[in-house]
């Protein structure tokens, strides 16, 4: 398997989360077309998307759900946990603390950071704020691998070169800017702000008297 | 201005995020070198952007950041407030009442709901968890414009459509699956667990033994 689009690794995360759902229902096979149906997409996408990593369906059978899964599992590297800390204890952070997606999707937060020294010390569920000086020191002692930045935007891009600089190799960035990184450090940005924003361009345009067509669906 | 496409109305977004700090440092200009810099796009994109809802800088001067962040904002539709329903008082729900962003974006939460009794009559801050069976009664009664879904997958497409019959316009989904809504319905998909899996998906090509650039950032 050489490199493959982001979109296609998109549409492998769909994949991955259908077969899970078809698992859990005890069904052993699945056929491009029940993978297609629920992404919009062709059965032929689904099968030129699977080909790329040598997976390929049996005629009237279709894919082994178990096999795909753990196939999709490893390029995802959905088979093995990722040490993070959240740096920004505000709002965002301790949402982000509360949600309990972080662990099932194999990444294990280890520590919190704030520069606001009435936030450290205090307790987010297991974790103690930590005073964000702290920050290389701890990236090394604790094995971090993966830095979430939930900080207000004006601190993201210094936040992102501290990581970078205690060995970070990827980042996720809940700030409403964009950051840059060097080449060998992954990025992924979850722009709120902007979802709410777009959403409420299309709500308003939606309103307007002449009534015109808007891009719908960002995802 | 006519119809414009979703990523100018992300950059608009992102403009309008630096024109607020630039107003809160006291400043009354702003070139679109600046505007450009902070997104990575070039000061022409800039001005072409601008151009097309009828903003024109003056040579050597710029932009005035006032009548720029009126401008955008109206158009982003960020000069009114949209009431809310979050449907789904489970983690992400739970997270998404705890984070102060969508007051910030004009959203007002005025209801959630969920199927589970447990959870009903529970309080989330300020507000009682409903059960679902009362949406279509109170989307009415509470004139709630957008609604957000919360739920797990398998439940997000039927939310979806009760939502749609109720009356909603717009709806904000953090399913991790696809929706499809009428075409006058807005709708925005932010897909947590597919970050994470396109993050872990990086994180561990780049730790294959034969290094490859990987797409990197997907905002």
């Amino acid at each position: 398997m050489s490199h493959i689009s982001e979109s296609t690794v998109r549409r492998l995360s769909h994949y991955y989360r259908v077969l899970e759902e078809v698992a859990a229902e005890g069904k052993r096979m699945i056929s491009s077309r029940r993978l297609a149906e629920r992404e919009g997409v062709t059965s032929a996408q689904v099968r030129k998307d699977l080909s790329y990593f040598g997976s390929f369906g049996r005629r009237g059978l279709g894919y082994s759900v178990a096999h795909l899964r753990e196939e999709i599992g490893a390029i995802l590297g959905l088979d093995r946990r990722w040490k993070v800390a959240v740096v920004g204890a505000g709002n965002i952070g301790s949402a982000l603390l509360s949600y309990g997606g972080f662990a099932l999707q194999g990444f294990d937060v280890v520590a919190v950071f704030d520069q606001d020294q009435r936030r450290v010390g205090q307790r987010i569920g297991e974790l103690e704020v930590q005073d964000i000086a702290r920050l290389g020191e701890l990236v090394k002692s604790l094995g971090i691998e993966v830095g979430v930045i939930a900080t207000p935007a004006r601190a993201a891009q210094g936040v992102a070169d501290a990581l970078v600089t205690a060995g970070v190799r990827g980042i996720l960035n809940f700030a409403p800017r964009k950051l840059f990184v060097p080449e060998d450090v992954a990025l992924r940005t979850v722009d709120m702000t902007m979802e709410f924003e777009s959403l409420s361009y299309s709500l308003t345009q939606a309103r307007a008297p002449r009534k015109r067509r808007t891009s719908r669906d960002a995802g």
